[in-house]
């Protein structure tokens, strides 16, 4: 494709975007693609010959558009919300269209710069002390992942000079609760612990972990000869937005020397609001953090940044310097492939500086309290209603909600939940999330997407009424 | 940023990207930025209101672009061509426009099945048989630490479900030369394997991986009580295009029941000739292969695809199943948050998409056909000057060169080698890599960037002989 086909096409898939985000409440949220439909409608085989590309949109119309689950919809409100911002479009289509790879330094110093600058500002907008360095990974499973092996070798002394985890020492063992993230429990196996040094620490009413439980846990494994290394602690859990509660186990972790990793991926963004941070009291305790702005902060996915307080101890563990990665600039500056798996990069930051520059502080904050009063206003809805309930302490803009009619209980209730929450995503008026909390199903209700004003959740709460009194009584 | 604020700003990014592509050859290949220069241009806190988006997009222009290594430049032979064709800047784009996000298929239904179908369709390109199945992973880094997690699980039967690698088992063992990419270690460590256990074959004197030494490695290993475990092999080692005999090594690895990995990530692309295939015949014997599209072949950043021959053993490792992420679809569909360790994922196949249907597979094979040319011209200029040398076999289109003047070695070479291509790098008029290779510097030129011509590599020569010329005798 010629420069000038390029601006041809270019301006016609810039429309198609806008249009996209502008009509996108015409859509029903939730597509009504069967398996193995749009993959039927392609061919087996590749094209021998270039395609013109009017035909390419054209699928995208026919096929890729139908087949969508639409996250920018302002009913969207299942998993998280997983804003792009359309200032952040236009930086990651600056990254992609520039084409450079991070690799070192000289590879692209501005692609390095521009990252540290983005992560330093988003480091200060947090309320982090400016003794942590930030990396933007491919996604919180990774920096998990990473933080998981640092507290490894930490634990043992670098046993990745030596013989690894393949050393016949004492086993590793690694805290977490059961509220944790999927991705804690794959980390672990994937680093090598194994399931059977993976601790699930008990939780208490508000679905925490309980330091008293991790203290005991701690204890029982140093009683049994065991070397305890790493805590992975949740600020926002992933089914009821739970918060950790980060002073009490950061005590524990440096009493013992453990590595506190938190796990903030979707409710650190909150941070940007001083009223919030009481909910990660003791941040500066803990060893690394992980932070989507991915997700409900507006940046195009995939950008996970990565904090830690002691980058030396990543750089020890990260590092290569093969002979074609050498230059002059090495020792003046930062490179990042020694901070994360991946040698090579994309210009990651450009979507997430274009992101809070175009936005400015003020206007993020703006948009999570909007959010977080939306959150409250339903809340309050739920609370009011008769047979309706909040099945967990609200934290931030995740609802955990049930409806209990008098009478059904047990596996009849939550069939009954299943049964609205399908067919509410089925009717494409609204997207929601079911999952289960303590044994029982409920369902998600995340508040957050760009789009999403008062009008919607209110929307939203008529639509829930109406389902429930509809529906024939179980 | 409203949708219609996106029209306006999206069509000047898009003239911005087209004006680059279109006038790039006017810039110099490497900037000439300092370190630090671009991080002291920049507020050190984020603006705390929203800016004006001509500002932003007036410091594209003053700090980054300046800031910029021009990997799209025609003059660009350094590292590996890392090929963005404007297609696949559209399909990239489209994907971060729609916002959508990959947990399950149900998650976006499109966004897996047009995953499929694509790494189908390059499964086909590159002459593998119908067995393998593909997925998109981050990078080819990744895409190693997945092979030697799945390694270490299958010759452990499965620890990961019991003690990990801390079962005090025998030390499972890895294979590898001394030629594979930095990746491939660094991958080794982080699975927890340890440095002890790496056990670095010798080559022969194609920079090839001996099956010889390979099987007496593995002999030592079996009489020393260990596990022998995987070996990475390379089709297309980064400083010299080495290409590993596979099959050789494969009768090795079936024979003992090691996994065998084949990083394919650069010369991958070139399988689509099938004048090229017979480098790695064996491939079919191999467990897993990792090739990067996103490099010669002109996908944008990042887009590695992973084979494998059987993706039950890779779910068995990787599945994660909360029931936040239950559907009624499953069982009857592909969940690739199995496949690959990052939960969330964007539509990523699109810019693969895009680019096989809009240059077709005739189209892709014209161009690494021009790129295979145009390296072996500049071999025979090379081979046919006094003082000029190819310090490897060329294999494909990176060639290892040394200009040797009578009576220079040692030490002295290295310099006068360092020293010419620093100079031709500083010049902006080209760009090459000095590598490594025999204990010696040399300089690597990696021919085929999208838009490098004969004209280019014409040019390049040219430069060669002259900078050499005037450069002061050592």
């Amino acid at each position: 494709m010629t420069p000038e086909e390029f601006r041809r096409h270019g301006y016609a898939m810039i429309d198609l975007i806008a249009d996209y985000r502008q009509n996108i409440e015409q859509r029903g949220v939730q597509p009504t693609t069967v398996p193995g439909e749009i993959k039927a409608a392609l061919p087996v085989s590749p094209p021998e010959s270039a395609e013109p590309f009017e035909q390419i949109m054209g699928d995208v119309e026919k096929l890729i558009m139908p087949g969508l689950l639409h996250w920018q919809h302002p009913s969207f409100f299942g998993f998280f919300p997983s804003n792009v911002e359309l200032s952040s479009v236009l930086g990651d289509c600056l990254s992609t269209g520039l084409g450079v790879v991070g690799l070192s330094w000289q590879s692209s110093p501005a692609l390095t710069e521009i990252e540290e600058v983005t992560t330093d500002w988003l480091r200060d907008m947090i309320g982090l002390s400016r003794e942590w360095s930030g990396v933007i990974q491919d996604s919180a499973s990774i920096s998990t992942l990473v933080a998981l092996i640092s507290a490894r070798e930490r634990s043992s002394q670098y046993a990745l000079m030596h013989d690894g985890l393949q050393d016949r020492g004492a086993p590793l063992i690694v805290y977490t609760s059961a509220h944790a993230h999927s991705s804690v429990n794959k980390a672990a196996i994937l680093a090598g612990f194994g399931q059977n040094n993976i601790r699930t620490v008990a939780t208490d009413e508000r679905n925490a972990m309980s330091p008293q439980a991790l203290a005991q846990a701690i204890e029982q494994d140093l009683a049994a000869g065991n070397r305890p290394c790493v805590v992975i602690a949740t600020t926002g859990t992933t089914a009821a937005m739970a918060i950790d509660p980060l002073d009490a186990i950061g005590e524990l972790t440096q009493r013992h020397g453990l590595w506190l990793h938190v796990d903030s991926a979707m409710a650190g963004a909150a941070m940007i609001l001083p009223e919030c941070r009481a909910l990660w009291r003791g941040i500066e305790n803990a060893d690394s953090m992980v932070l989507n702005p991915h997700k409900w902060l507006g940046a195009a996915f995939d950008c996970s940044v990565y904090y830690v307080r002691d980058p030396e101890h990543l750089i020890r563990i990260m590092t290569t310097n093969p002979s074609y990665l050498q230059s002059n600039a090495d020792g003046q500056v930062r490179n990042y492939r020694d901070w994360r798996i991946s040698l090579g990069s994309r210009f990651r930051a450009l979507k997430l500086w274009f992101l809070i520059r175009e936005q400015g502080v003020s206007g993020l904050q703006a948009r999570l309290r909007r959010d977080l009063a939306n959150a409250r206003w339903l809340a309050e809805q739920i609370e009011g209603s008769a047979h309706w309930k909040l099945v967990a302490a609200p934290a931030l803009q995740t609802l955990c909600i049930r409806h209990e009619p008098p009478g059904l209980n047990g596996e009849a209730l939550d069939k009954h939940t299943r049964a609205w929450a399908e067919e509410l995503n089925q009717s494409g008026r609204a997207y929601v999330t079911p999952a289960i909390l303590d044994d029982r199903w409920m369902v998600r209700v995340s508040i957050g997407a760009l789009g999403t004003e008062r009008q919607h959740v209110e929307g939203l709460w008529a639509l829930l009424q109406s389902l429930v009194t509809e529906m024939p009584a179980k």
